[in-house]
């Protein structure tokens, strides 16, 4: 078998990336494309690595002291205007409920009628309208820090999407926190960035670069943006989650403010921050290969399926209470927040079967017929391996050693992840490097190039516009740890440097 | 101290139930109305219940084969218009979308722009937008049971809103089915029904009749609804979750096919079901007294408080310590989903804090002073009993019995809920009894009155209407364990009754 039949998604990563993604996507059965513009529906098998998710980043939240609670989905124009940088950042994609009702028209159609006082938003972020109510929470000191998160949907209409990446409805938490001091509120960004960090390298295997971003790619109304950005398998980035210190901004807007222990009243400070179903996009752009999604095991959907194998039907009672059996024992097994998720698939559909599983990503293959259980064996596949390396081994030692096998995975998945980041950043001081390194060889485009760039940059949002209309490429952080060496020039205008940046093309 | 004093909610259930109700809420802390119409905003102790009751039923779901999933919020117009009866029955509350982004209008403010093709409508259930992914996913018999839950917010616009009952935005879950046969699909509305009367009665205490609605009351596009009703301590009726057999009526409406083993082609049955934080109201009218909620510890958002005491800022440290010790000693032990949740309070407020919490219907409060540390014991107040009623206990023995405590507390709660309902509802053949018992006494109404009526029905839509036309009160359900004993004449016509059914005044 040749390695071209063994590929499992067509077109290859190295042959057209963005198809490629498409094609995962649907092959690995995480998601699908819906009737409703640029919505897409979350299918089981990516549902459940998003529930995953949610436990893991909701757990956290709870031990740094933040608790969860639901804010209303429509947002009334004039309180989402009461932040101006904020409604401009989100004006041109908004869903607008203009109408509570609907009625038989002239053509005897539905057509919609009540109309409604005042237009309602649908939230694209809930500051605004979450603001509203901490205006009544926070009157005294005593009252703070209030430390609040909310798992929501919410939209933009976004004209270009991409499932995962960029939908018009997605699913997010967002969490929004007030303080007394300007400082408690940054180092509450700074926590809560941490936070992000630790669920994507800990928990989705992904290496991040924790920064901060420029005034032109901070969140509207925010003072601060920090962020973590990731590399995908294209050499783009993918920024994996925001945390945003808001200053007094949104205080001042909502009138957020509260008695000071000298009687005194003060405006609150502010922060909010939010991840959200893009980062199943960032798992499936990290792992995945050329057959399809690797699912890495601290969020697997499902950890493991066993396969049954019988040639006659007379083997199948006994091959199906090993499995049994065998699923039984490892459902009890602890790992993580959960236990290990076991998956039994009898269907009698031969060798698409294991296909099928490799490509939606399950750490562990099982095959189990008559013979393996003469030997008390299991013919075990791993998803980080070649497909075709499966071993047999002892079921009782795979029983006790499944957890050290999906910890091995795990790793091998963020070192791999790391050494492929590794190897495409390069530190540039050189400006034909840079526009080199940004520039695909092929006029035409299309192929897999560049990477980021750790490039001294003056602080000018000239310097920064400039790059990204010669290159597309941005600035998608200024790093916490850009080592304070002596830089070079800005790679754009050649005066003295005052950060060294990462540019990179980006999601 | 009279009970007068003592009352920490006024009005009281008797002198005005309504209002009783709103200010519970508000005193409890659990949601407020938000700045949009109708919509509530569910605050971190009201979230924290439904937390817990999201946990219970999807774990109940996930043991019966059901899988989480997630699709789009908005329904374009065309798909709802598919199902006749079921877009008439929404037709009227629904929030639409017509326009997708925001501009600066004539006046300088934002006004929206971008009208849409289609109008989209903001779910109010989704039978119709998930009907559309099954035509999909489902095409041969092998793909069939497909059991699939959706948690999601819903929008009806409902005209006259009360906190957690009726709101313009809510919570719920819901589940739909597809299946191969009638019988299947029957047996699988039956089942989710079994699970909810379940959750009902086994975590929230909520004593339930399960049964099947009338035509008049069926969801629309249904074939028939199954529901559980209890009732609440306004002796009113309160619909505490649905679940609906479907029939074909929208697999015909979506195309949801499928291939037989006789490679013939057919339509497939499907269920839909569902349950809401319309629990919580639920929740707060079956337990809530004149004091404020109270908790089943099953769902509680905590099952204790520790209330430090301490008069001179030296004894804070020894007891603080005792407090953090102890919580943390109680927060390892399990129970139920979870472990027991502990709350410290170490607010310097007087009685206001004991009452707090009273209100705010934590199973247990603890009061711990120097005094109470040297003897090694803690001070318990129990939500199930008077306010004023403390034990002092050995803090080992509140350790090893705490749990045994909370499943007092849950018993207790449910053994009363019941005795309540079997007080007010009364088997009435006699139709001058019937139109006495929903007749207030006080010709102004006001009063709580009335219960449920167990009573003969002739199966005839104008009879149900009458007794609704005149008294208000409906035919809540056709009892499933209805006693096939001789039914005297319909309670409106006299013609021969053909169903016993439960008569109430409802939510």
């Amino acid at each position: 078998m040749n390695n071209k039949i063994q590929t499992a998604i067509s077109p290859t990563r190295e042959e057209d990336y963005s198809e490629w993604y498409q094609q995962v996507v649907k092959a690995s059965d995480l998601a699908e494309r819906s009737s409703v513009r640029g919505c897409m529906v979350i299918k089981p098998w990516g549902y459940a690595l998003w529930e995953n998710i949610v436990r893991a980043l909701d757990d956290m939240f709870k031990a740094t002291g933040v608790k969860n609670a639901y804010f209303p989905l429509f947002i009334p124009l004039s309180l989402l205007e009461k932040e101006a940088e904020h409604v401009e950042g989100f004006a041109k994609e908004c869903a607008v409920v203009t109408h509570h009702r609907l009625e038989k028209g002239p053509n005897g159609g539905l057509v919609p009628e009540g109309e409604l006082q005042e237009p309602l938003v649908v939230r694209p972020t809930s500051e605004t309208i979450i603001g509203d109510s901490f205006s009544r929470w926070v009157t005294s000191y005593r009252d703070l820090p209030l430390l609040i998160n909310q798992w929501a949907n919410v939209v933009r209409w976004e004209m270009r999407t991409r499932i995962f990446l960029r939908t018009s409805e997605f699913l997010w938490q967002e969490g929004h926190t007030v303080h007394t001091t300007r400082q408690e509120a940054i180092e509450r960004t700074r926590l809560m960035l941490d936070v992000y960090a630790q669920l994507a390298e800990a928990y989705l295997a992904i290496p991040v670069i924790k920064g901060r971003k420029t005034a032109l790619e901070r969140f509207p109304g925010a003072v601060d943006t920090l962020c973590i950005e990731a590399m995908m398998q294209d050499r783009k980035a993918l920024q994996a989650g925001t945390s945003h210190f808001l200053g007094q901004n949104f205080a001042k807007a909502s009138q957020i403010k509260f008695q000071t222990p000298e009687e005194t009243e003060a405006y609150a400070w502010t922060t909010s921050w939010g991840a959200s179903t893009r980062l199943i996009g960032g798992v499936i752009m990290t792992h995945g290969d050329d057959d399809g999604i690797i699912l890495p095991p601290k969020v697997a959907s499902a950890h493991v399926v066993l396969m049954p194998i019988f040639r006659k039907d007379a083997e199948r009672p006994q091959v199906m209470a090993y499995c049994d059996a065998l699923a039984r024992q490892l459902r009890e097994i602890p790992y993580g927040h959960r236990k290990i998720g076991v998956e039994i698939d009898d269907r009698d559909i031969g060798g698409a079967r294991g296909w099928e599983w490799v490509k939606k990503g399950i750490p562990l293959r099982v095959e189990i017929g008559p013979r393996d259980i003469q030997r008390n064996a299991v013919f075990v596949g791993r998803r980080d391996m070649d497909p075709k390396e499966k071993t047999s081994i002892e079921k009782d030692r795979f029983v006790a050693e499944i957890v050290r096998i999906l910890d091995e995975i795990q790793g091998n998945l963020f070192e791999r992840a790391l050494r492929f980041r590794q190897a495409h950043t390069r530190t540039i001081e050189d400006r034909g490097a840079f526009y080199a390194f940004f520039t695909p060889k092929n006029p035409e485009g299309g192929e897999i190039h560049g990477g980021f760039a750790l490039s001294p940059w003056c602080g000018e949002d000239a310097c920064e516009k400039k790059i990204k209309d010669d290159l597309g490429a941005t600035i998608r952080c200024i790093p916490f740890d850009g080592a304070a060496e002596k830089l070079g020039g800005c790679i754009c205008c050649g005066q003295p440097g005052i950060h060294r940046v990462v540019f990179a093309k980006a999601y």
